[in-house]
């Protein structure tokens, strides 16, 4: 057995630190590399550990909730890893010092793993690669994964496709309306969490939200919504309780297990485009400036020039 | 020279509208239908168009500046195409019945193309075939190609594959934090429209939009801000000019070149992923159901499948 695979199975936090490293390296699109291989080795051994997605608005509390969240878990006894990919958490350095200390007690408790991955792509969100790293820390003896990411536009998506359970975290007076009104927010939640509770408009937030949970077309799971204070820690054991009812509604359901099956599908096909799209750009970069020119003068046509391109794959 | 090709280059509204629904019908996919062929041969005959993709939040009034956009480039004699995507448009039939009928007076105008589009995917935005409906438009002879469609999330990056001028429309007590908070949308405006500049908050909007074009990386084109009444017209002849000006700016800089090359460059990869997803999920479709089982078996692994279907490919 490889070395790193053997320190990544044992929970070694170098091991597990370094293989992430190649991950981030590599970003898994050649099918050759070291990264791939660890990968292959590395799949057998996942699929113990539940992966929660924490993602919400900027402001909306979601490192102090993690934090709260690993809390919890540990009082149960479980091994907690923690992905931050937004760069203004403080469990990635970025928010202001007070925060960042608090957080990092948990980095002296042998039993809790976090780590930051940067946004690749303006847009920012789930970056490539955040499958494989929960998939180490799965592989690493962990119980939970818990992956806190910035909620703008795309990376929803992206985290569903990741998360076993996705927690769209809300607060008052951030803008409510476009919060819950955006489209396709009902479909990425498992559960709701109306965050900062006490403040002024908590309820009308949670009374919309769950109006809206009307328009869901799979009424196999509806997500609960949750009202918490993660400051205090108010409303965290439900919040964990909810989670685990999602958990088993997914593990013990055939609606749940249909939707494991479509997220198994999608994880393929993912990897399938990123894998492709790698060889496209090869592809088209060999002779892409002459075919733009032409383009521009219009003396050729895209459909032509993919044509051409789908040939010589 | 086919029939329906004849059609389209002398802007007849049947043929246009034919050519579009063949689009919409067929999905550009297969390299071999009928659409694939007509596209071949109107893209030698566009480029002439300018392309102004519209773009903001639900209730932003995309729609009344759509609208009065249509009146003022018709005022200078310019031939008009709509292709409106937000579904909730009245361009689409769908707002409320006064906004609808106001609307549909461009349609006795034969000169005033419009067409709705559905949008496939949950996500909304810009539907698969916009690109092909601009482009008919363009070679039917209009000057301008006015798409509209509703800013959630991937769209504004979508629209700006699209479209030679993307108009972002803010409002103010519209959660302004959030719009413009939101990451990339800087990279996506070349106009900023602060609509309904008449109710309080306009200024702070359009003033923090401008504080935050300090943050543009690329400075060849800072997008003016422009702020406007769409309901009475007010700012609307502003707004045409700074058009005209990132026009100008398109066409007769090397700055502007660049991105109409990397535009260019773009609509290639995008027809390449979206015909190489056809294949795909053909060539995965056959043994999709054996393969995710074994999946979450763990008896296979994810790198291991998509190596098998690139090799099969």
């Amino acid at each position: 057995m490889p070395e790193l695979l053997k320190k990544v199975l044992n929970g070694d936090v170098r091991g597990i630190a370094r293989a992430i490293s190649m991950i981030e390296d590599q970003i898994i699109k050649t099918g050759t590399s070291e990264a791939e291989t660890l990968m292959q080795d590395i799949y057998p051994h996942t699929g113990k550990a539940w992966v929660i997605g924490v993602t919400g608005s900027p402001g909306a509390g979601k490192s102090t909730l993690t934090d709260k969240l690993i809390e919890q878990y540990r009082a149960e006894g479980k091994k907690v890893g923690v992905i931050a990919i937004d760069p203004s958490s403080p469990f990635s350095g970025g928010a202001i010092l007070a925060d960042r200390i608090r957080m990092q007690r948990h980095t002296d408790d042998p039993h809790v793993y976090i780590r930051s991955m940067g946004t690749r792509g303006s847009l920012g969100g789930v970056s490539n690669g955040t499958r494989e790293a929960a998939l180490i820390l799965d592989a690493s003896g962990k119980d939970v994964v818990i992956i806190e990411t910035v909620g703008v536009g795309q990376s929803e998506v992206e985290i569903m496709k990741i998360a076993d359970t996705v927690c769209v975290i809300l607060v008052p007076g951030l803008g409510d309306d476009i919060q819950i009104m955006k489209a396709g927010i009902m479909e990425i939640a498992d559960v709701f969490v109306v965050n900062k509770a006490d403040k002024e408009g908590a309820d009308k937030v949670a009374r919309e939200t769950r109006a809206m949970l009307d328009l869901l077309k799979d009424k196999s799971w509806i997500p609960p919504v949750v009202l918490t204070i993660a400051e205090d820690g108010s409303g965290l054991p439900e919040l964990v309780s909810k989670i685990e009812l999602h958990k088993k509604f997914m593990n013990d359901t055939k609606a749940g297990l249909l939707r494991i099956e479509k997220r198994t599908n999608t994880e393929v096909e993912t990897l399938l485009l990123s894998r492709l799209s790698g060889r496209v750009e090869q592809l088209w970069g060999t002779y892409k400036s002459d075919k733009i020119k032409d383009l521009l003068l219009r003396k050729t046509n895209p459909y032509a020039v993919v044509e051409e391109i789908i040939t010589n794959l």
